[in-house]
C-alpha cells in the first residue's frame, strides 16, 4: 500500500487542474502579450486565474502578481519592499520560524546594508505580537511572519501582529505558502500588506505561485523586463501553470471545508497514535495548527533513517522542510523553539491529503511504531531511556 | 488558413515534449528533494534535462542552472554578478539592442549605485568589439550583449567580443534566448561566462529557462531559499517544465540542421517577397541573422494596424518584441539603430517554424502586400511617397 503523507512537500495535481491546463499546452499556445486571438485567449486564461486566486484570499484581482513559486514570492516581497522603501529605513523584522526562502532572503539583505531583527517564537512556535512590537524601531520598514510553518504547523496570530504593524505604520508580509488553499485566508481580515502563495500546496501545479500586494503599495520587481503582471514581474507567463493555479484555487475554495474536516480527523488519529510511542513529542501547537499537518520529534533516532525505513513500507513523509531535507542539518526552525539539536534531528512530519484514507493511517501507525522500536534497538543513544524517562524533560511545545 | 509566423513570441510545444512532461503531472508528482522514490524520480528527470540542455550548448551539466524563464535568467545574470563582484567594481557594459529584461535590469542597477555604459550598435544591429573595448574601464565587472535580438535577428559577434572581454579580464554574459536551439551554440567556443536560455523558443514549454554559469564562477542568487540548483536558485523545481525543456533541447540538437534549413528557405522567400513592396526595409543584417527570422519596417503604417489586419487573414506576426507589443512605444532597439521614430512604429517581424509551409508563405505575401496598400490608402502620411521616393533616404541597415 502506498501511503503518501508528504503533502507539504508537494501535492499531486487535482485531475481537474490538469484538464484545465491541457489546452494551453496544445492549441492555445500563444504568448499572452500577442494581440491576435491566440494571445487574447492566453491573456484571458491568466485573468480568469487571477480572479480565482484573488477570490480564494478575498483580494482584488489586480493585487495578485503571479510568480514561479512560493520561494520567488517570498524573495520578491522581501527584496522588493526593501528596495522600494530603503529611503525610509533599512530595518526589517523576521521571525525565526520562517521558511528558508525568507530566512535566506533576509540574510542577503543583512549583507547588503539592512539590519534584521530575528524574533524567536515560543515553544509551540507562536510569534508573540508583544515581541513584534518590541522589535520595531523608527527604521523598520517591513515585518515578515509566516502564516504557518510547514515544519511545525502552528498557525501564527497574523491578525494580532497586523494590529501592531499598523499601529507603527510598518508593512506586514505573511508567508501563506502552507496555508493558502488549506485554511480560510482573508487578506483584508488578516490585515497583511503582502502574502505569498504556492499552487502545488493546494493541488495546483509546480511552477506557479503568487504574491498578493495590497492595492497602491509600490514594490520593486525581482524580475525586470516586459510589461507582464502590470510591470511587476517580467517574463513570458507560464500560462498552463497559471491556469492550473486558478483552477486549483477555485476547487480549494469550494472543497476547503470538506478537505479540512477529512484531513483534521485523520491528523488527529495520527497524532493520538504516534504520541502513544514513548519519547515522541508533538512539535507546534496541538490545536491552532494546519488541519493536514502532524509533526513530531522522536528521541534517539535520526529523521532520515525513519524516512528511509518508512518509504520501504510505502509510507512517505518528511523530516524538517523538503527544501533542506538533503542538507542533513538540524532544522533552524526547530532549534529556535529550544529543541535540543540531537532531538531536532529526529524530526518527522506527516501531512495528509484529500485522498488519504483511514487504512493508510492504520498502516502508517503500525509501521511507524515498529520502525521506531527497531531503530532504537540499533541506536547507542537509546540505551536506558526507558528507565530514566529522559524524554519527559524535553523542551517541546504543543 | 492559419499562418503562425510569430515563433519568436512563442513556439507551440513539440508533441514529444508534452509526452515527456506528462508523467510528472501524473504519477511522478514528487518533490525532487524528497528522499523516497517519488523524489528520486523527479530528481533524475531534472538531472537528465540538465544533461540535454548542457549538451545543446556544449557545457558541463553542473554549469546549467534552471530558471522559470529567459527573463529570469537575464536578471539573475546581471543582478547576480553585480552582487557577487561589486567589491571589484561597479561598472557594467550593456548594448542598446538588448531585450527589455536586460535593459531594465541594467537600469535597476544604475539606480542602485552601478554605472552602466550603453553601447550603440551599427545600422545592421551589430555591436562592434572595438566599441566594447572602448567602453571598458578599470571598474568594469560585466559586459552583456545579446547573441541575437529577437527584434532584428542579427547574430552578434560574441566570439570577438569575448576576446576583448578576456583581454580585460571582464566577465561576458550573452542573452541566448533567441539563439539557443535555433542556431548552433557552443559556450566554450563563444567564450561566454554566462548564457541565458528559454525553452519556449525551441518548442519547449513556457515556465522553463536556464542560465549557463561557467564552472567556478560565483553568482549571488536572485531567489534564495532551499538547496535546489546547487544553492543558486531556490524554489520547488518545476519538474514537468524542466523535463520538457530537456526533451526540447534533445530534439533541437538532433533536428537543428533540418529545421534551420527549412526556416532559412522560407525566410528568404518572405524577405524577397516583402522587399518588393515599395518603402519597406529589412531591419538587421540580411545574412548574419537568425535562420527563422525576417524583420522589416514599413513606411507610413503602424505595426499594430498591420498585425490586426494580418490576424484577420489568419496571419500571426509581431511588431517590436512581444514583451512590449502592448506598450505602444517605438522599440528602443530600433531607435538605437538610428531608425526614425515614425518608421520604427511600422515594425513587423515574421518568424518561421518547423511546421511552416510554402503555402503559408504564399498566403502571407499575398495578404501582406494588400494590407500595406490598403493601410497606405488610409494613411495621411503616405500621400505622395511614390513621387518623392522618400523612403530611399531611410536610415535602415541590412
Amino acid at each position: 500500500m502506498r501511503c503518501y503523507f508528504d503533502h507539504v512537500a508537494c501535492n499531486p495535481l487535482h485531475p481537474d487542474v490538469l484538464d484545465a491546463m491541457m489546452p494551453y499546452f496544445k492549441e492555445e499556445f500563444g504568448n499572452p502579450l500577442s494581440i491576435y486571438d491566440l494571445g487574447i485567449h492566453a491573456r484571458e486564461a491568466i485573468e480568469q486565474a487571477r480572479q480565482s486566486v484573488a477570490a480564494l484570499i478575498n483580494a482584488k484581482p489586480s493585487s495578485v502578481v503571479f510568480t514561479s513559486s512560493g520561494a520567488e514570492a517570498n524573495n520578491f516581497a522581501l527584496r522588493g519592499i526593501a528596495a522600494a522603501k530603503q529611503g525610509q529605513g533599512k530595518h526589517i523584522v523576521v521571525s525565526k520560524v520562517e521558511h528558508h526562502s525568507i530566512l535566506n532572503a533576509a540574510r542577503f539583505l543583512e549583507k547588503n546594508g539592512f539590519v534584521v531583527t530575528w524574533m524567536p517564537a515560543d515553544k509551540a512556535g507562536f510569534v508573540d505580537p508583544e515581541v513584534v512590537k518590541k522589535s520595531i524601531t523608527k527604521e523598520t520598514i517591513l515585518i515578515s511572519v509566516t502564516h504557518a510553518s510547514s515544519e511545525i504547523g502552528s498557525i501564527e496570530p497574523i491578525r494580532e501582529i497586523s494590529r501592531v504593524a499598523k499601529e507603527h505604520k510598518v508593512l506586514l508580509h505573511a508567508d501563506g505558502v502552507a496555508t493558502t488553499g488549506n485554511i480560510p485566508v482573508d487578506v483584508k481580515d488578516l490585515g497583511v500588506d503582502l502574502y505569498s502563495m504556492a499552487a502545488h500546496q493546494f493541488y495546483g501545479p509546480k511552477g506557479a505561485g503568487a504574491l498578493y500586494v495590497r492595492e497602491g503599495l509600490r514594490i520593486v520587481p525581482l524580475i525586470y523586463g516586459g510589461i507582464q503582471e502590470g510591470g511587476r514581474r517580467a517574463g513570458t507567463e507560464n500560462v498552463p501553470a497559471i491556469a492550473g493555479m486558478g483552477k486549483a484555487a477555485e476547487l480549494a475554495r469550494l472543497e476547503m471545508p470538506t478537505r479540512a474536516e477529512h484531513c483534521r480527523r485523520l491528523r488527529d488519529r495520527i497524532t493520538e497514535g504516534i504520541l502513544k510511542i514513548p519519547n515522541v513529542y508533538l512539535t507546534g501547537d496541538r490545536e491552532k495548527r494546519l488541519p493536514h499537518h502532524a509533526s513530531f520529534v522522536v528521541e534517539f533516532i535520526e529523521g532520515e533513517a525513519m524516512l528511509l525505513m518508512l518509504s520501504m513500507k510505502g509510507v512517505y513523509a518528511a523530516s524538517g522542510s523538503a527544501c533542506s531535507s538533503k542538507a542533513l542539518k538540524s532544522s533552524p526552525v526547530l532549534l529556535s523553539l529550544g529543541i535540543p539539536s540531537a532531538l531536532a534531528q529526529g524530526s518527522i512530519v506527516f501531512s495528509i491529503g484529500r485522498d488519504s484514507t483511514d487504512e493508510q493511517v492504520d498502516h502508517l501507525l503500525t509501521e511507524f511504531s515498529q520502525i521506531v522500536a527497531r531503530l532504537r534497538e540499533m541506536s547507542p543513544f537509546a540505551k536506558g531511556w526507558g528507565e530514566e524517562g529522559e524524554g519527559q524533560k524535553c523542551y517541546v511545545g504543543g
